[in-house]
């Protein structure tokens, strides 16, 4: 730890003139997963609670469906050119009886047997890769609840005012208890390194949760919802097309341009129950 | 075209009540890119300037170095289950004596030959792999003409407005002058957008230019950036500690939280030249 922000000299310019001082910068670094010693995905991510973003990965990606399925994840010994660790390199090691990954998971979403890949295709790969189904989840949410979630996952971020980089991700029960909230300088594996705390104390599927995401909601992050079993997916900023579509068809709340007390449902608007902030 | 953004219908929560009404989306499929019939790799992105897009990935990932390189660029013959083209399968077909890519160039930057992916390896790989060096391009440009690229560079979205899920990368002269503005559900392919733009008018590499972006700067954009010989990247929002360690080595301006008169510099500084907004 101790790496995710970076001090760095800036030069900084105001129209009443300018200034140099030490500014803090989130770090990035890129992390290696190994599974069994053999390289399956790098990522660039900021450094800290990497154990995390390795089981998430692993389940978001299909590998595995519980921690169960893994017996250990350590770091491997890369060092720098002064001898130290880099921390940058973690191997994986599946428990007996679960299947290794294809060469590379990265993308495997997409196959790439016919010319035909396409939004459907996708969309079909993931219902059929999934061991959950968020589709059938009865959790309701108010937008009492939800108006709060922006709030509460900032609050929870230790480092984002300092550098201003990092996204966010928090896990909330449908009560608008947060169970866990991680960031990173990718959007993708802060969603990744919540999950990945789910995989660890055994709490997936995350039925009756929450996933609130500090950016927008794409595809991919609809993708990881589905995989991890999560009902409703909120988001600060907008939805595409494509995660829009995906959610529908998997049974998964969309919530967008949550700002307060105003925000837009894009699908599975019956778990979404409108409650005014002040209860009246 | 016509499938930048897709009506949905949304149902709308405020303070006051809700409405239900269609809203605008960012559309955002999956385009795999070919080359010689073999698919390459596979991004999410926002249909449109796909050729664009095809040649600055494939010099950004260094396939490529010049439109001399690619003989043919055309759509694959995908159909979805109407019989009806995807258009989101890309075949390139590379020049004579053009060596084609290894098997998948998606992260080849990071090779997985020892345990020691670390920042540094990243850094020298892409110094190696880097056709063009933005370190000693004589370019400057005023404080003055930096405050106006966020505002020139929105203008120049058509489409953000209506969607607010867009990602911008604009290439400019130091004089301010816009050469091109291109969008993009995703980061990374809106600056593949412009610099493809740039390649296929043989204006690579883009000495003397200043790519704007509309999000943050992290590792990967300041490597395509070296990679396309542009020697200024200036980001709405903040850069990551690894982007300015690359800028740094490899001599490229970082100019972070952009916005209006204010900004921040955070390496060679000597390309920023202070000069307020009114010419005083």
């Amino acid at each position: 730890m101790g790496r995710v922000t970076a001090r760095r000299p800036v030069r900084r310019i105001t129209a009443d003139g300018e200034t140099s001082r030490p500014d803090s910068l989130a770090v990035e670094e890129p992390m290696e997963i190994r599974v069994g010693g053999r390289p399956l995905a790098v990522t660039m991510r900021t450094p800290g609670n990497d154990i995390d973003l390795a089981h998430g990965f692993l389940l978001t990606e299909g590998v595995i469906g519980s921690r169960q399925d893994i017996s250990v994840a350590r770091y491997c010994d890369g060092v720098d050119e002064l001898g130290r660790n880099t921390y940058n390199v973690l191997d994986v090691t599946l428990a007996a009886g679960v299947a290794p990954p294809a060469a590379s998971v990265e993308r495997n979403f997409y196959t790439t047997s016919s010319c035909g890949v396409c939004g459907k295709a996708s969309l079909d790969s993931v219902k059929l890769s999934s061991r959950y189904s968020p589709a059938t989840d009865t959790a309701a949410v108010t937008t009492a609840v939800l108006a709060n979630l922006p709030d509460k996952l900032r609050e929870a971020q230790k480092v984002f005012d300092s550098t201003g980089g990092l996204h966010a991700a928090g896990l909330f029960t449908t009560a608008g208890e947060l169970l866990v909230a991680r960031e990173d300088v990718g959007r993708h594996n802060a969603v990744d390194k919540a999950i990945g705390w789910a995989v660890q104390v055994s709490r997936v599927p995350l039925t009756g949760c929450v996933l609130m995401v500090s950016g927008r909601a794409s595809f991919e992050l609809v993708q990881k919802a589905v995989m991890a079993g999560i009902p409703v997916l909120a988001a600060v900023s907008a939805p595409s097309s494509l995660a829009v579509e995906l959610a529908a068809e998997a049974g998964v709340t969309v919530v967008g341009f949550l700002r307060g007390a105003t925000m837009n449902v894009y699908s599975r608007g019956d778990r979404v129950l409108a409650q005014p902030p002040d209860g009246h």
